[in-house]
């Protein structure tokens, strides 16, 4: 599985952001790592990504792909439905809280490309709840180029650390671990 | 447990290199990340380690450091017995291939500082042969701070997934992302 994740960055802030994926090879096995970097607020994520992932050695051994949430660098939003046709791979993103979408709505309203951006997060379709794991928090999924009971099952069995899969936790540990000096 | 390794530069260059810190609950548990950064050929890579974890928030949990061999950036060399001293934690330098003394000594010689830098070598003691699992080849330990049986049986259980201690494994291959691009 590949978990992708961004670092942080200043808010209201220009450039871009890091973003890391980790590979694991099961849900123990820290495999590889890949990164790059998007522009904040900008509509690139989506290609940065793809390219990330087909430029790295480890596209063909790659069978799911998560991301923390839709957006990347701010307002940087994936639309993951495309991504799945792009990299022919099921991409899940996750959230832990569930996001208030009026709140977004009207946040991306002060943006260019509104219409876009909005597209791609009303492409994602509906947020559905998980418990992946016993007396812990649900998290909120969004599913493209998979079975919802599939996507479940997964998600319960890469989840060995916390309640998101290994390879999200630990990309989200290491992007933060980049950029905060 | 903690473990060391440093980024790839390129050779005969000044500048610094990134190391980078990963942290271990267990041989399956991926905990933590800390970096910092050692000058190519410099002396301040034991200073620089030692802030790193002294200043890290998993300071008071780790119980045992792993390096990647003696030397980051190039010949910025660790004694590992004054690193034991100054964090209070038990030291242990591993290597896939037995170094050629004779062959660093020499190299060493075209620098300044030659007598501290090999004072530091020698200071690591003798390079014990261990084998941490069957059918695989065996590596190299300087210890400073831990019984040699202690090290061993630590270094065998922590190996969960090659022949080295899964932290130093994988701070391997988070360095050398971050500075292959």
């Amino acid at each position: 599985m590949l978990g992708i994740d961004d670092g942080r960055f200043v808010s209201k802030t220009q450039g871009t952001v890091d973003i890391v994926g980790v590979v694991y090879r099961g849900g123990y096995w820290f495999e590889g790592l890949m990164r790059s970097k998007v522009s904040i607020d900008g509509l690139d994520a989506i290609e940065k990504i793809a390219s990330m992932i087909k430029n790295s050695p480890f596209y063909g051994e790659i069978r799911i792909v998560f991301l923390d949430g839709l957006s990347f660098g701010g307002f940087n939003i994936v639309d993951i439905s495309e991504l799945f046709s792009m990299l022919d791979l099921p991409v899940i993103s996750i959230v832990r809280e569930k996001p208030d979408l009026e709140k977004i709505k009207n946040a991306l309203q002060n943006l260019p490309d509104f219409l876009e951006r909005w597209k791609s997060i009303e492409n994602a379709g509906e947020l559905i709840k998980v418990n992946t794991r016993k007396n812990d928090n649900p998290i909120y999924i969004q599913i493209a180029g998979i079975l919802l009971d599939d996507a479940k099952k997964i998600i319960k069995k890469m989840s060995t650390h916390s309640n998101i899969p290994e390879a999200l936790r630990v990309a989200h540990i290491i992007a933060s671990g980049l950029t905060c000096q």
